[in-house]
């Protein structure tokens, strides 16, 4: 009977997870890899830089379940330990592999190219920003690892990385290997006195309300949490990494939930809550209005994938999907409330003749622009802040790096969700210097015939920062972000000046089958509300 | 007496050591400390992307001695791991100064913007590849740290990492620091039993050879190597990191040595030698030729700037400097040879009307174009392996990334090369799909002045791998490169075609104040001798 070789073998456990594209750049110590990769069902995508391979697998991670980067030794991965950090900390399950020089090839240590200090540099490196991280050198437990790390990419939702050294790829590996872990299980008894507990604390509560943060996203509970709103009649509010996890339309919809920053009807009705129940939050700074917040642990019940907390005590073994379904069928009485906030349906936008456009005008229309095929994809700063106020209908996805919020993130992740799920449409908003880092990615989208809608805020530099700290570190060269297309061959660049020339911009762009670039110019000092009440927070802290 | 404070010390050290400009992006952890760059003599240099300043950084310090990146807390930090390994692997003192949270913001570990996983993850991965890091947490030991740090740089010419909380910029330290430690001597006996066993070893020998390597150049050994080969007539053969570090007009200059790679005649004369003197050399696989050199251990002096070594056994304590000042002073013998190899100057170039362009002829055409201000900057792949074959006249310098290989360096390694030395030209060659990761930071060239001259060789992908294992991933989107000059707002774009487009573009190109992009499209299958070798050797090793 044949033995599995190692390559096979992790190709095969990718497609059965789900996997269909595997973003790269290629180097000469995972070619051999890429030529095996290229004849299996997956779909090599490769990308301009590592870096945009990275978010791109990111962000395919975030709408698929399960992402791949697939880059050569130290050269390829060290540029993608960025992207991979982000994943970590925003919980998106991405598979770096690695190619590497051969197990053989390592005798003696000889300075083979790519190398930095040790051979396992690189793998060191990645031990930092990986749940689990392997190189897979002994046959006779190659297997076991490439399970092991699959697992542990789907148990937290967090990156992993495998190295693959290129002598390795077809050696056949031994058979004894343990089949993939099943899920582990929440403790039966422990999940009952916690969803016990928390029906009680919720059933003497005067106003309870649930939060819901990213993990519902990540372990696609969407529709468990809506059952238990639904059951329960309690109201939600969404963290910033977790808006869109619940359409916006639902009439126990409050809004997203940022401290300060955000709206004060939320805010207050939130904060007054004596029973606020979070499901899949993180609990961190920008996440939450940059501490603006107050929230008491007194009146809270936090279940997250890694652990379970009410008032001051904790339980093991909960499971964030077993304790929804478990508050769902816990048979709450229903109340619905009196009267809750409820985010604004956005309004009719009529272009007004000759009128500059403006940022809140900008998001006006684009709020009237948007459908449940579209996917917004915003990069940190105001993009992001004021993509917070877009009225999500119903099943639009809005993807941001809301906590980690890395510059450059935005062009390639619309890579990486156009091809997870081909029927979104990617809005990308993405400011100036952002742009700048990544935005070339466009020729990678273009390639594989993805049409992505690019709004550049051009407002001439790095305008989040310049009430924190203005000096000329924040200003950039100014591109003509519209001629773009004519470097690329393909493509369709705007400028956007006007209300009239973003409308007529917009349409043009919705009906192309290639990506479409505008370039909405923007008066550099007009910034969301948003962004003026986060700077003013943040510049007091900056010094 | 007022006690300096943390940034402002930082600050002073880099000015005292010869630091005129700081690359960066900004990020809210690093802010205040570029607030008070602005108000020094140093200059910030703002690149479109870490990965730039990175890369800017590295050319910078190869050049002067010393490059800062400055960059912000993980978002931008992990941005610059591989820049950051590209410069430890080939001895590059960069140093990494990195903005963070405030030592008084991470008490109770809470969920800061930007965190990974742990307040020191950072670090952790800094300390794996640089030579010395610390975070500046402790008001009194911060300055004996940056001295600590910044010495290893010197000593090691390899890159260091320091971590600056934003609260502790304007912390008073205390001043019982030590001041900042001498280089480490030689020791007296171990230096002169080398010398002396060395010298015994080319008295006796028949036809010694000195291979010059790349510290040659990082310790500013130029002067010393020249006055050692005039003194005792012994030719010099460079390896591919360390060209340029003599004149190849000299007559006892050899060439660069590739192993089989290289000049037959080269390898064959330096093999041969019965006394190879290793004067600062890497031993790695790609700067000797894919392990296709022959040297033997028995007939071997090999002194760097970690160790010394004669035939089997080693020697502690043996600094570079002094071991080449001591073989020079040593009284050895002239001998000069009767005949040697000899890189053959550039014949004159006439252009051929209607003549399209070749590899070949492209580099006669740059052989006739450099001069002794020119800088010649190569990036990975053709690029470089053509470019060694440039004929270097005198004192221009030529960088590669020749052991470590990252693609994308040469660009933004002219930003850095051209604010180290205004008076340097860079002469850039790039493939086109480096150009694709890196070539946008030709904004920054244009922003800050800078007029380099780049030459895209467009041949249509990965060329260099192609042979090695070709696929569609070694494909890219076709650019049209000299479009750019329309996105950026300045510059020259050129299309080259031809012989005599080439001439034309080349002397438009060094009249100009702003950068020149000369897209030259070459045959895809139309590669340098030096590399048609390396691929067919890689070819056998890539399974």
């Amino acid at each position: 009977m044949e033995q599995p070789r190692i390559a096979q073998y992790l190709i095969e456990r990718l497609v059965v997870l789900g996997v269909q594209h595997v973003f790269s750049v290629p180097g000469d110590y995972v070619l051999g890899f890429l030529h095996q990769v290229e004849q299996s069902p997956l779909r090599i995508v490769n990308t301009c830089d590592e870096q945009g391979a990275g978010f791109a697998a990111d962000a395919y991670a975030r709408i698929r379940g399960l992402g791949v980067a697939c880059v050569t030794y130290c050269v390829g991965g060290l540029k993608i330990a960025n992207p991979v950090a982000e994943a970590f900390a925003e919980k998106s399950p991405v598979v770096v592999i690695s190619g590497a020089p051969g197990t053989k090839e390592r005798v003696k240590n000889p300075l083979l190219h790519h190398k930095v200090r040790e051979f396992d540099t690189q793998l060191r490196v990645f031990e930092q920003l990986t749940v689990a991280a392997t190189a897979l050198h002994d046959p006779r437990t190659a297997l076991r690892e490439i399970d092991r790390v699959l697992a542990a990419a789907a148990r937290y939702r967090r990156p992993v990385y495998i190295e693959l050294p290129r002598d390795m790829l077809d050696t056949p590996a031994t058979l004894d290997h343990t089949p993939p872990e099943v899920p582990e299980p929440s403790n039966p008894e422990t999940l009952r006195e916690a969803v016990r507990e928390a029906v009680d604390m919720i059933g003497a509560a005067r106003q309870p309300v649930i939060m819901a943060g990213v993990e519902v996203h990540r372990f696609g509970l969407q529709d468990a949490l809506l059952q238990l709103i639904e059951r329960t009649q309690i109201p939600v509010a969404a963290t910033m990494l977790g808006k869109s996890v619940i359409a916006e339309g639902h009439p126990l919809y409050l809004g997203v939930y940022e401290g300060a920053m955000g709206h004060e009807e939320v805010r207050a009705y939130v904060e007054s809550s004596d029973c606020l129940i979070l499901l899949g939050c993180f609990m961190s700074d920008i996440n939450l209005g940059i501490f603006t917040a107050h929230l008491d642990p007194a009146y809270s019940i936090s279940v997250t994938s890694e652990q379970a907390a009410i008032r001051y005590h904790r339980y093991d073994e909960v499971r964030l999907d077993d304790f929804i379904r478990g508050l769902t069928e816990a048979g709450i009485e229903r109340r619905p409330p009196d009267h809750v906030p409820h985010p604004e349906a956005p309004a009719r936008f009529v272009a007004e003749h000759n009128a500059p456009i403006t940022i809140r005008r900008l998001f006006q229309r684009l709020n009237a622009f948007i459908d449940d095929d579209t996917v917004v994809i915003a990069d940190p700063g105001d993009a992001m802040f004021a993509g917070l106020d877009l009225f999500i209908q119903s099943r639009t996805e809005f993807l941001a790096p809301a906590y980690y919020t890395s510059l450059g993130f935005a062009v390639p992740a619309s890579i990486g969700v156009q091809l997870a799920n081909p029927k979104l449409r990617p809005l990308v908003l993405v400011g100036d210097g952002a742009f700048q880092m990544t935005g070339m990615e466009l020729s990678t989208a273009a390639r594989f015939g993805l049409n992505p809608i690019v709004v550049v805020l051009n407002n001439g530099g790095y305008a989040t920062e310049r009430p924190m700290q203005d000096g000329t570190f924040n200003d950039i060269l100014p591109w003509r972000f519209s001629r773009i297309p004519d470097v690329l061959g393909v493509g369709a660049g705007f400028d956007v000046h006007t209300e009239e020339q973003l409308d007529a911009a917009l349409d043009t762009a919705r009906a192309s089958d290639t990506f479409s670039i505008l370039d909405v110019h923007l008066d550099p000092s007009d910034t969301s509300p948003a962004l003026q009440r986060l700077t003013a927070t943040l510049g007091v802290r900056v010094k």
